[in-house]
């Protein structure tokens, strides 16, 4: 049983070896087979469990091997072995030097080969340009984790990656888990131990961008662990993202991607989280071309298509940010912050013009300011003159500084029930009166379970009451700007409504094929675009409602099929690989009579010849009009495999690409989700007198399509349906063309 | 001749009193009448002029009188008299108290009354809570300018509102001019003199939201000016911004504005701005109702619709940003920057994750990252490995410490022709690297006359290399986060690229009626909605192409009439009042024959005696199906008057409101830039084989109907086509439906 129940530690049992529970590490060899049993895939073939390596050996080392250690001035190992040695002694690991020839080093005595060490190492550092004649030496000598710092892997071309490749394999074969090649000193740094309350842990695929998050502790906010993934031959972010939700002390994962090395593996990882409620916050680099193309030459990773990762990552509840300062402030208040008790948010500032520009940007990103109540109001009023507004944001006029009284008006807008998150944008100092607030809201923090965010809005941030009234407080989060703080108070409410309703696709997850998939194969034709009539079949295979249509080869067949569907009908020439039907002429539409009709059959007929087209037949079809044009599709994506797409169709598909995508497993909310992303969303609630569109109709459609990307998805490059016309309410929806690519 | 010199200053006629030019003001009367000529109006009636205040004396009185002065401990007046007399020390200003009984403040004599002043003061100090009666003795004593610190006016209500009317009318009636009431003491600010080089000049409606900005002084970036200017009884927001724009001191305006008074006269000042290419940053609050709301409550002014503000915002170059620290950013960079050589912007970073990372979020925000050169690049890599990408971002993997390399790398890198902008983003501090490395910007940058901007990513701000070093230097702009280095940089290249191509709308607005104008007035009916026959005249009256149609009362001229028009018409009831024609069953499309028309005019005319409407005849129009449906419109705003809307027409305006905004007058550059802005724009180049539409013509009906709201706005409270059908290129475009309604 792995990974099944919510938000537990389940052991690493593929690679179940030196870094088992408990003092005492177990045999470095994998134990291979024990887990991965059919019931472990979805109809895909795609896992629906990821084991989480037990990390702890890893973060907390009994004895560390460093190979290739020095201590001659000069030599860049050197400096390396001296910060290994700083951050052994803190964290209380012993350090074995190894190397062929040095007899000490930095008076701990050196060992020529790991054969040759004192005791089993838990960790080994290799600071050797190649470490690939390392790792079978590693795993005879039970030692579980290893590090290479070395560059010049994938990130330099295809020649480096091959030898990424090997390395790979090479630690695979051997079961030592491997961070690491081109990463560096972040995994030892040395934490702030004086710091307490919940804690971030981050992960990193580059050095730099996780030092301004390393730095929050002199802020005294906690930070708990770093991984620095570098080009993750072995161990990645998926690795460490799903250690860390089973780590009590981390309160929130702040993670910087560059690129995904497997996307299911991320999606699972993130699946726990969700389970566990632990809160993750990213940034993903890649939302334009030219990040992307940085990002693979830095990396060597493939980046997926940015709107996929994006839709990924909302279906996981990750919370994506743009920049590392709001992945900071996000992270650090999802990190300390209780579950809310509302979601309504109260704007406490001493000017009416802070209030009103605070208020406009929370309501801008979808905070909801609730208008307090009269009764509320008038208690605010006994301390506030009555020309001030106090329904929220509350004008105070200038903080009380003299008295009880400014504490009597936070805690009397804390204790309002549609009260969740109280915010004070202080946008610059004004001693004293800022230095009272900024004591009070501390102090009045402290005596509640609600969220108090503070906005230190001075450039300068050397100020007294930030650096030591605000700062010193675990229960206030501060901010630095208006924006940061709303963007992270609305991940906070998000995560939590998120996590609140969570229920994990993968555990509804098919894991059979429905009898739907066997009918569908055999009408695929590896390689090939279907013909019209052919990719209707696939629907039909899955109970997707096409028009009443037959495929004919004669005029006189065409009439008679034209009976039997029943006028008007619309006609179409059917072939394999045609795409560009309406272009070339080779739709006819509102046809009336049987002499329309026959007349249709010899000009579709005629077109076909002139236009080099091999007709299967044409296609007489019902004509349906009356509905809203809707896309629904299938792609692939090199990272997360089939994906599902819905937009509006016609124009607004064509022109203004108003559409929304998802990974499969999904399940019916997503499918929701995905139309309230819609910017012509309003259009299937009826507009300009139309009646309402079935939209129960859509969503059943969609699951549909989601349940032939699971099934057929590694077969069918491509699926779309354009236009699937959605009738009025009660009346299902009709796909009128279909367009399907095998693989 | 007013104002029309390009970006020179000129003298305030109509204001012109005590505070003219020269040591000696004149005589505090208001030269009433001698430069508001018809000359100075458009055809509208609203001006194209506005006066610059010489507000000299008012920033830098010789002598200020402070009535209700107070040394009283514990009395507010004393601390507000202290704080004056410390910054009249400062200044040079000589301090008069003025008080009823006192016979000396803070040691200096004090007089019963203004009368009694021993020399005239520039500015008096109004520290009463009525100051409504001292307006009148002020003008006796000559003194052209006064700051009222009272509150209780417009942003208490209705009755405030009322008597800050009146303080209004004793300020204009006596020609002193007003600062505030509900000001503060932000405009007696002590600011650093040491710093050199452009300043910010500030210009707030609240005082606290300027806190942070006038705080930018203690990171060495000068301030020049500050204006708060309250409920702007009298001197306004405008006022100080064209005044702004004529001090040589001012390298940028930095505005945060609840409300506009005065719409016009807003635009009139940013236009001078933009003549003189002086930017103009501001944050505007009302982008929601909330905060549009409590700043209507705040201020006691209107809040315009807050797409138009937006609009005339761009239309003049005003940089509108979201959040103070924005506005510090941006304010601070375009004041110090010099015009930039190129538009390429250079990332040179010291890891490719954060180079990758900035990349990705400056392409997105629109900045161009220019692939350098094979000869550039393979100068780069002179210094830096091979395998490193130096293609744009620069990854350095590490910046030279040791010796003279960083330097020609930057050096070599602002060489290139192509780079108009380096940016070198640090995300956290790692000495020694980060202290060369900044120093080696700095030095490179006192040597260039681009750009270097350096984000100064750690989260304290308390390194020797970002205080000293870097804050140290007017030639570099540090920045504290990536998203706001990019959109400071974006501001300042599209700053340049606007005012060098600016031409100033109001030295084009037509101010004579058009023969048009005539015509169509005499189809207006107050307080009407116009027949769609009517609206369509108006629309022939200003040269905007209708359907061939005829208005007919009886089904045998209906005939007559199609006939006349051509096969098919459609054929719709008129009736002035008459919304929603469709929806009522109104309009009949695709008339083919004589008996279809005459069946179609009895059932038109049946149902509009069922519905009870009063038809004025039925029109037979010409169909017209093949083009694009737009709409086109005049609206009117309670800020700026009447403006014109253009947006995509059908399903797509009415679900996705796709339309822009202008306020006139504008050329047609502006047209363009609308369509520019439609998510939908591609309809018009032609999709799935339409034909593209005639864009020209398109943009010649919106260039009339803006004739149309300058000459009739103040009479036609709404005018809709809606559809414009825009036809292939060289056919023009057709108003099929017009909607009028008079006021």
């Amino acid at each position: 049983m792995l990974g099944s129940t919510h938000g537990t530690l389940t052991t690493n049992s593929r690679h179940a070896r030196a870094v088992a529970c408990g003092e005492h590490p177990g045999p470095a060899v994998r134990a291979d087979g024990e887990s991965a049993t059919a019931d472990d895939t979805d109809v895909s073939g795609r896992p629906l469990h990821r084991e989480v390596p037990d990390l702890d050996r890893f973060f907390r080392p009994g004895s560390v091997a460093v190979i290739g250690a020095s201590d001659t001035e000069g030599r860049p190992n050197t400096g390396i072995t001296r910060q290994l040695i700083h951050w052994a002694e803190r964290v209380g690991a012993r350090v074995h030097p190894v190397h062929p020839t040095r007899q000490s080093v930095f008076g701990l005595p050196c060992h020529p080969s790991v054969a040759a060490l004192p005791e089993r190492a838990d960790l080994a550092v290799l600071l050797v340009s190649d470490p690939l004649p390392l790792i079978e030496e590693l795993a005879e000598a039970e030692i579980g984790f290893a590090v290479a710092f070395a560059s010049g892997f994938a990130e330099t071309g295809p020649e480096g990656a091959e030898a990424q490749e090997r390395l790979a394999a090479a630690a695979h074969r051997s079961g030592v888990r491997l961070l690491g090649p081109n990463t560096n000193l972040n995994a030892f740094e040395v934490f702030r131990e004086d710091l307490d309350g919940p804690a971030i842990a981050l992960i990193t695929q580059s050095g730099h961008q996780g030092r301004p998050l390393f730095a929050l502790q002199d802020l005294g906010i906690r930070l708990s662990h770093w991984a620095p993934t570098g080009n993750e031959a072995d161990l990645e972010s998926a690795d460490f993202l799903s250690y860390f939700t089973t780590r009590p002390e981390v309160g929130a994962i702040a993670m910087y991607v560059e690129g995904l090395k497997d996307g299911r593996g991320f999606l699972l990882a993130a699946d726990r989280a969700a389970r566990a409620r632990v809160p993750v916050v990213a940034v993903k680099v890649g939302r334009t071309e030219t990040g992307a193309r940085t990002a693979a030459s830095h990396t060597g990773k493939l980046t997926g298509s940015d709107a996929v990762v994006d839709a990924a990552m909302r279906q996981y509840g990750v919370i994506r940010v743009a920049g590392l300062d709001e992945l900071q402030d996000t992270a650090t208040l999802l990190a300390r912050a209780r579950p809310p008790r509302a979601e309504g948010v109260a704007v406490y500032a001493i000017s009416g013009g802070t209030g009103a520009h605070f208020a406009d940007l929370a309501t801008a990103a979808g905070l909801r300011l609730p208008v307090l109540s009269a009764a509320k109001q008038a208690e605010l009023h006994q301390w506030i003159p009555e020309y001030l507004s106090v329904a929220n944001p509350i004008d105070n006029g200038g903080h009380p500084v003299g008295d009880w009284r400014g504490r009597k008006l936070i805690d009397a807008i804390l204790a309002d029930p549609s009260v969740g998150v109280l915010i004070c944008p202080i946008t610059g100092p004004f001693p004293p009166m800022s230095d009272k607030l900024a004591q009070d809201l501390v102090d009045a923090a402290e005596q509640t379970d609600k969220q108090v965010c503070v906005v230190w809005g001075s450039p300068l941030g050397t100020e007294e009451a930030y650096r030591t009234t605000l700062l010193g407080s675990s229960r206030v989060a501060t901010f630095r700007t208006f924006g940061n703080c709303v963007t992270a108070v609305r991940a906070y409410l998000d995560h939590h409504r998120f996590t609140a309703g969570y229920r994990s696709p993968f555990d509804d997850a098919p894991r059979t094929a429905s009898p739907s998939a066997r009918k569908a194969r055999a009408l695929l034709r590896p390689g090939e675009r279907l013909s019209e009539y052919a990719a209707k079949q696939l629907l039909r295979a899955y109970g997707i409602r096409v028009p009443r249509e037959q495929l004919v080869t004669s005029a006189a067949a065409a009439v008679r099929a034209a009976g039997l569907v029943g006028y008007p009908v619309v006609m179409k020439g059917s072939a394999p690989q045609l795409a560009h039907k309406t272009e070339l002429g080779l739709v006819k539409v509102g046809l009336t009579s049987a002499s329309q009709v026959r007349d249709a059959y010899r000009e579709l007929t005629d077109i076909a010849r002139y236009e080099g087209v091999e007709l299967d037949g044409v296609l007489v079809c019902q004509m349906v009009e009356r509905g809203v044009e809707m896309v629904v599709g299938i792609s692939q994506d090199s990272l997360f495999g089939p994906t599902v797409t819905v937009g509006l169709g016609g124009v607004l598909v064509e022109v203004l690409r108003d559409a929304a995508v998802r990974v499969p497993p999904f399940g019916e909310e997503q499918v929701r989700a995905m139309l309230g992303e819609l910017r012509g969303r309003a259009l299937l609630d009826g507009v300009r007198g139309a009646p309402a569109a079935d939209v129960e109709a859509l969503v059943e459609v969609v699951l549909r399509v989601q349940r032939m990307a699971l099934e057929l998805g590694d077969d069918l490059a491509e699926l779309d349906i354009n236009p699937l016309m959605v009738l009025p309410r009660g009346q299902g929806a009709v796909a009128l063309d279909a367009l399907a690519v095998c693989r």
